[in-house]
């Protein structure tokens, strides 16, 4: 079988169980493992705190088109990307490392504008470059790995309870949106054009937001990367129960709805929009709402109704939406980011 | 200018730079740092013991070639090549994290494989595989992570003094010639094909000895990776002082020295060893051999004085042998692998 066939998520699958069997519970490691593969981040026991570590990789004509992004926002998404991981886990980045595959035919300066572009969200959140890997490659290939820690409990996918609210940071869709104005299918104003070439290629992680939520009593949560529908049936499946979304309550982007006809599809499937997407009860997203600077929007909840699938859109009369995809599947599919972790 | 023109270690010293303009000491991620690009794994002080990160990448048909390598050797291989850079440190490797980018054309299998490959090595230094990225890409791209600890000291690059011994862990050469045997430049009987076979794909690193040389006393040390002077010449960048080799006392592989017309340069530049080099007074090698199982072999000493280069191999009438050359440099020369840690 090819791996085309088996899927992403039936390869992650499948190195998931050979892992499990070589677990060797006389290990340190293993006995101090509280998060392995299957969540945004691994995590650890390590003395009084909790140790996280994630990785991701952004590879050329499947996750970036050089002719669209500049090495300034390829520097900056790189590590986006891993500190939202992080974010999803309620953590504290700390540190970096950055491995580059590259033709040499690159340009010496290119790579200069890609550390440039990276330095100032590393700045932003105290995360410090430490090392990382240099070789020749026939294609751009990035993996940036983040190791942080979290002072009290983390966030996970699992655990999520029936009767949660299910809610989500900020706005969805400007991601994708901003994926279809590069191509070409839209004009858009100029702040309008920037607005969602920020969203796609230099996304802010939602860093101090997934530490109140941690601090606030949140326990589950995930990083909106594969796209809304598909993070949340994430949840769902490590938790073990279903969800029901009121379309009407998704907070799509203004400028996706007034732009895009297929903002539904944007706003559900789209990914890569970096928000954080989590339940909890009642008295802690009133303590969430509080505490936290941006949008909450509470969109649904967590359910232990037997539903049409583990995750159910429902429109303003109560009737489910049915599934027009469910996000992007590597090697199925073709692009988009997957994890294993 | 191209990379090819900056070449490998130009662009380590450009990131480098870069990196450290981004420097911020007002965050706790800088304070805590010890060591960050420019030695084999980044390490950081936290709470009671100092932690370590290191990472490495393996491009296909630039480190490995489908046709040579098996998938199992392969994951092995992976694995290695990072845990040799904790036991330069004198670390205890603890977690791994994987990212693969696969053409979406390989069979599952191959990856059953791969993973099976990995398991025995991570079992054997009680390393938990426990998160990565699946992401599909034009040729196979293997990021391994790996995070550690040390109980007590580091070894690093740098620190090495005048007088100072320079020893090595093992043979050398043994890597370097198990590439010309898989290239079909010799044939060997069955069991010099399989230890050449092993030296180059399935290396073991030295992860105890590692540990035992910090134990023990020594301060500084390099995994043989880009080839042994090269290696070497690393160690007297980052400690500012010059080296100088006995050839004759170099431990040589047996089978290499035996069939290998080139045993020269394939002992001194050929690279993938994963031998620990290391330097000490007399006291502390002393120490080093009654505590160590694996042999080890004394060839040089760490030198003030000024010499052709900064690393000098001198014949048994202490004439300097000339380069020929000092390993390979990625983008300059090509394949071979780098790291800017």
């Amino acid at each position: 079988m090819k791996l085309k066939e088996l899927g992403e998520f039936g390869l992650i699958n499948l190195i998931h169980d050979l892992i499990d069997k070589s677990r060797n519970p006389e290990h340190t490691s293993w006995q101090r493992l509280l998060v392995g593969i299957g969540d945004d981040a691994a995590a650890w026991q390590d003395g009084n705190h909790i140790q996280l570590a994630t990785t991701d990789t952004l590879v050329q004509d499947v996750h970036f088109d050089l002719s669209t992004i500049t090495w300034e926002e390829l520097g900056w998404k790189a590590l986006a990307v891993n500190l939202s991981d992080i974010a999803a886990m309620g953590g504290i980045p700390q540190y970096a490392l950055i491995s580059l595959s590259l033709p040499d035919e690159l340009e010496v300066a290119d790579i200069s504008r890609f550390t440039n572009g990276m330095a100032p969200l590393a700045e932003k959140f105290g995360v410090a470059v430490v090392g990382g890997n240099l070789t020749t490659a026939p294609v751009v290939v990035i993996t940036v790995t983040v190791t942080g820690y979290c002072q009290g409990d983390i966030l996970k996918r699992s655990g999520a309870c029936p009767g949660e609210y299910i809610a989500v940071t900020g706005y969805l869709g400007a991601s994708a949106a901003g994926v279809e104005m590069l191509q070409g299918k839209i004009n858009l104003d100029a702040k309008s054009t920037r607005t969602l070439r920020q969203a796609h290629l230099q996304p802010t992680p939602r860093v101090k937001e997934g530490q109140i939520l941690a601090q606030q009593g949140v326990k589950t949560a995930i990083d909106i990367s594969d796209g809304f529908i598909a993070d949340l049936d994430h949840v769902c499946e490590a938790s073990k129960i279903n969800a029901r979304i009121a379309w009407e309550q998704v907070p799509v982007h203004p400028l996706v709805r007034a732009n895009f006809p297929d903002y539904q599809q944007l706003a559900l499937y789209g990914g890569e929009d970096y928000e954080l997407l989590f339940t909890a009860n009642k008295s802690v997203m009133d303590k969430v709402r509080r505490a936290i600077d941006c949008p909450i929007t509470v969109i649904g909840e967590m359910t232990e109704e037997i539903l049409p699938s583990r995750v159910t859109v429902v429109d303003d009369k109560g009737n489910a939406i049915p599934y027009e995809r469910r996000g992007w599947e590597h090697f199925r599919d073709g692009a988009s980011k997957a994890k294993f972790e």
